[in-house]
């Protein structure tokens, strides 16, 4: 909720949890000339459990300051509390490219919130196995490329889409219906977020509406997650649900869910991009 | 929504789908002078689907009229159609029996509203296999017997609840701890209504809310079934949901999940007793 | 929730309550040959309160029975219920125009459902008094003109609108920030649908987003409404709401609300198209 | 979300927003040897706006160090950044007085939570203007007072609600059907917060349900607010809503209602009792 500029970067930071580290940073971003405008954290319950942050500032001439700043973080603050962390400049767009099959809705959400500033990124690429959706993508000036995918070349074509999408720093499953290898998927960690169209845990695998129908469910989800090897259980980033009754067919729970889908696929992707996600093992920590 | 008096009755209506049915059942309400005053009607999709209705309608002199309704309706209308139905009188107040532990959200929120006039049925008893709730039932001058469980006793318990409860047209297990039996889940028939502390079918089993906690949902919810010999499997009556985020502890998911589990249970036991659920197969129709 | 094919027509009943009005109905359909596929009913409470009906069923020729229908049925059951009633069959595409001013949101939101086949309907003509959209219009293949309106201007810009959108059934406001006059709203009498954004009666006149910050509400809305020549104050067909905090700007409370704005304005034009809606004085029966 | 135990506090602190506030308040509380477990801030967008934060930490010996913290904390840091601030012991429990009409859900709702360890309080005392909830309230082991209120002595009713309800931290307006004098309301300035039974700023004044049942909205809520001399106008703490329907009748909406009164009302007063509001004007702030 916080407005930003060229001056404006974020701190993302992980450690375990101790005494101090509010008081080192904020004194550290203070001595810097920074003015902190956003600050959350979170630990774990348990006492010596893991601590997150998330600190946005304004600094004057943060770009030519930024390489210094790294470098006396690490040396004056993260080295002494032993963490993880990185800084993000807001005026450094991130690059993202989308995979797609055949269904629009998420694509399109995607490409239609970006046209009107709403994600901000640099969109790059569409890549589809399918050529489907070639004019919708274009009419946004976005490259569009088929990798046709089958049984037998399945490496080929992650090779290729591997290397088209090369200098990204996300790429989003928008309802692209291949499952990626483990080995792709390890190249991209904690960079690739799917939409599922299901409230996970429920109706992991293949046609979840029809799972849906079939267990007569009340209500219909979708969730936004990170890829892992672990089909459909890599780390939770968003949920949300509509209610339903019986008299919803499996077409009727498609189209309803596809609303779902679309936002939270939206929800998830600019948290991504706004630095507000840091994983936590199996979790997401969500600022 | 409707208003009800002494002169409403129900009919629930199950079978095949056929042209007429409408006609057929509302020109013999017309003709034995009854005023329909809601008609809910589905069908699923396939030709030659299974169709359902429900009808609450005002007749004058209901209670002396009764049995000949039911005859007539059967030989007139019911028997063409090979329909299962029943009929069900407003006044004929349904008796309920709850199940519970140690745990009193669920029952209190019940008991509460029962006083309030919200749930229109008699609570004849609470059996729990706990004394803790006691004097808190007591106060709403409901008899409270304690039947104690354990490894070796289960069959005889089971006995004793199934004697006790006798004369009961519903159960409902307010948070009841001990899985019964499949012998006797025969005995009631979709007339036994439990609160999952889940969005079933994420979460079956043991501790949901700890399993919720580890995977790191964004929503935790409830869900009410009828119970069946399958566990955690019956057909559901209602389900619904609250956000949660990364900060929530297992005790906190609990607290703000008894929260969604009361007033789901009681929106289930109410669609229950106001006769708008039919069963069909492992799903419900709730009107 | 129904399938819907070239013999399926729709039934809109609205009459006083009498005894024996579904009975009349469902057997002058019977005796048709048609099949009921959907029946909703309502009856405000006071006893000789006005009752309302939406019937769905299919019948074989329908468009050459058409005609027919229309005349038995005034003759034989709508005459002597006095009902104010119509007929629409399924397959007579309504024609829609829409009317919008610069901001983009609520009609790609429209033309994106309607390319997908989410609004049954045929989208006649976009007209803005500015010509911002003009591209993104064209782009779907539908015509769009450009009725400048100015203080001076007002009854002949109007009297050119009026003229452009003859044929069409529903005329949508998609954010068209001018105020009709009574003389143009009492040409379309129920025909005019409108997004406001803010949850009505809340906020009503300009720019509610800064009211609602300037207010400090928790939650902020949408309402979709007819347009009666009362600004703000027509029938209501939809709204929605969407959580926020002190921590949202009047630009992220208007980007926030846009979403729900979307969304609302086309369940609300949806609900219209499948004749779903009954105008009851002030209010709408949403079957 | 934070564990809290004897050597718990929170600072609340509101000021101009300037550069190093983070950094000050920390490095002051990290050189007293306590630990940060919580931090909100938020600062309004324009430059110079107002900034607040919450800060909640652990400190051994909190109740000896109290007295001394508040002194070093004003000559060191409060002073020079000109805040209006306060300390709170988490175990210093507030004190509350409950005022009740008739209607009894609002009422229950938090002797209930409070009963289950779930509103950090001590419920001191409970005045109504009836009798009617007497037995009830004392159930709890809660005092329960009737003070009569007419058009004649209003005034020395005030005086003698005053008088009983001396030594609160907050008083709560459980539906008390009274109109409070601004006399009344200046003496307990932000201590007083009551529940509407509307989503405000739509239906102030008397019988929303009436009044949102004859403009046929598709919402109902919730409001609860601290009362100050404009009546219905205080700042806003926290609102909810239901969706409803044509079906529903006056009588129907407020039973859901209550519902959602009694679930907002509680999470009001738990955000007050936890120290998470701080009020800006005509807004609050709720971390």
């Amino acid at each position: 909720m916080n407005t930003t500029t060229t001056n404006t970067a974020r701190l993302l930071i992980t450690c375990e949890d101790k005494a101090g580290i509010v008081q080192a940073v904020s004194s550290f971003l203070y001595h810097q000339g920074a003015n902190i405008t956003a600050l959350d954290q979170y630990a774990t319950e348990a006492q010596g459990g893991r601590y997150f942050m998330r600190v946005e500032f304004e600094i004057e001439h943060l770009q030519t300051k930024k390489d210094g700043l790294v470098e006396t973080f690490q040396a004056n603050v993260a080295g002494r509390y032993d963490m993880q962390w990185r800084l993000a400049c807001v005026s450094d767009l991130k690059k993202v490219g989308i995979l797609v099959s055949r269904v629009d809705h998420a694509l399109l959400e995607l490409l239609w919130r970006h046209a009107r500033g709403l994600l901000p990124c640099e969109i790059t690429h569409v890549v589809s196995n399918h050529d489907t959706l070639k004019v919708a993508v274009e009419q946004f000036g976005i490259p569009f490329t088929v990798v046709a995918v089958n049984k037998d070349n399945k490496v080929e074509a992650e090779a290729e889409i591997h290397k088209i999408m090369q200098g990204n720093d996300l790429l989003v499953l928008a309802r692209y219906m291949q499952i990626l290898s483990a080995d792709f998927v390890e190249k991209w960690p904690m960079q690739v977020i799917n939409i599922h169209h299901s409230f996970l845990p429920a109706f992991v695998g293949a046609n979840p509406y029809k799972q849906a129908y079939e267990k007569g469910v009340k209500l219909i989800g979708a969730t936004a997650h990170y890829v892992t090897a672990d089909l459909d259980q890599g780390p939770i980033i968003e949920q949300d649900v509509e209610r339903v009754s019986h008299e919803y067919s499996v077409e009727q729970l498609r189209e309803l869910g596809q609303d779902v889908e679309r936002n939270v696929l939206a929800r998830a992707v600019r948290s991504h991009l706004e630095d507000r996600i840091i994983v936590d093992g199996h979790k997401t920590v969500v600022f």
